[in-house]
Order: structure tokens, then C-alpha cells, then sequence
């Protein structure tokens, strides 16, 4: 992954929401385009500020979602589509899943010099 | 990753440190030894509540610890064999990293109905 794998964030405080998940390995393909369209959405949502994620060859992954505030993530939480593809998640794509809610309250930085 | 992949953590409020890295793909084997280390260090501070992790293939990883309290953040940040692997890996293992202290504020989870 490039530089665009890093979420580029204002100063805190923001909010993240950790999303740690087990995948069952089922339906690559239509996990795959459900991924990239709850992207699409989520960044045209209000107060969306970025998102970071990885996943092992094994299945097991964290997502980072990062808002401007707890009203933001509520509104993304009830968002009609994204409330669709979760129920349909839950039944088809996740061994298991776990989500933590933050607030952001300090971050810091490290790139090598050239 | 089992199971195990998930950390195992009380109810909020308690404290995470998400880190994302890119490494530079030099010296895995060092690497992977020092992580497996500081995972060891950090099991046995106080105030240690878990750890997941995850990395892509190509590199983009996400670390999540977490904390009782930032105090033990704090110890943890200063303890002399963390810090002396931390300046380690900024002149040998990462190509760009960021990390973000946050307060879980709520947590929900999810397992299929068997």
C-alpha cells in the first residue's frame, strides 16, 4: 500500500471507531465491492475525515474510520445502505466482529528524513 | 489468526493507542523478533488490557494496544527497552508511521448465532 493507506487527519480531538474483524472467508468478491462502496459513501458523508485498513493473509482485520464527531458516526451508523450491508455482513461475511468507539486526543507523526 | 486475534477487554472506558506503519520491507527477521518481544514486555505492564494487530501483504499495517489509563500509556511509552526498539525502528523498519491516543468511549461486538 502507497502513502494512501495513511488517513491524513486534523488535529484532535476527532473521533475514531476501531472496527477489528474476522472474515469466514466466504464471498471475496461481493465483500470486496461492498468494502469499496461503504467507502464511497462513507466519504461523502458529513464529518468524515478518513479511514485506514489492513487485513492478514489469515482473514483477520482492523478498519479505522475517523469523524469529526459522535453525531457524525451516529449518522453514519443509521445511513440506510451502510445499515443494509452491516445486517447482510453479519450473516454472510464475519466469523466475528468487534467495534470500539474513541475519542482522539492526541497523535503524532513519523516519516524518515531523505 | 484464531480467536486469539481479538483482545479480551472490559467494559469502556479505557484507552487505546492505534499505530499505523508502513514498513520499509528491511530486516524481517528483526523485525518480527522485536515485535514479538515488546508484546511480551507490554503483557506484563500494568495497565495492559490487549493488543491486535494486522497487516496487508504489502506492507500497511495497523496496531491497536490497550490501556487502563493513560498513565499506563505514559509508563509504557517510557519504559527503556520500548524506547530504545521505537528509536530502532525509526532508523531501520518503518518508511512512515502515525499514532493516535483515544478514550474508548463504547464497544459492541459480534459471533454467529451457531
Amino acid at each position: 500500500m502507497s502513502e494512501a493507506g495513511f488517513a491524513r487527519l486534523p488535529s484532535p480531538p476527532y473521533y475514531a471507531v476501531v472496527f477489528s474483524s474476522l472474515r469466514n472467508g466466504e464471498d471475496p468478491e461481493g465483500y470486496a465491492a461492498a468494502a469499496g462502496r461503504m467507502l464511497e459513501l462513507a466519504r461523502a458523508q458529513p464529518g468524515f475525515l478518513g479511514m485506514e485498513s489492513a487485513r492478514d493473509a489469515d482473514g483477520f482485520g482492523i478498519t479505522v474510520s475517523y469523524w469529526e464527531s459522535e453525531a457524525a458516526i451516529r449518522a453514519w451508523r443509521d445511513h440506510a445502505e451502510h445499515t443494509e450491508v452491516r445486517r447482510h455482513g453479519r450473516r454472510h461475511w464475519y466469523a466475528h466482529y468487534e467495534l470500539r468507539v474513541a475519542r482522539v486526543e492526541r497523535a503524532s507523526g513519523f516519516v524518515p528524513a531523505p
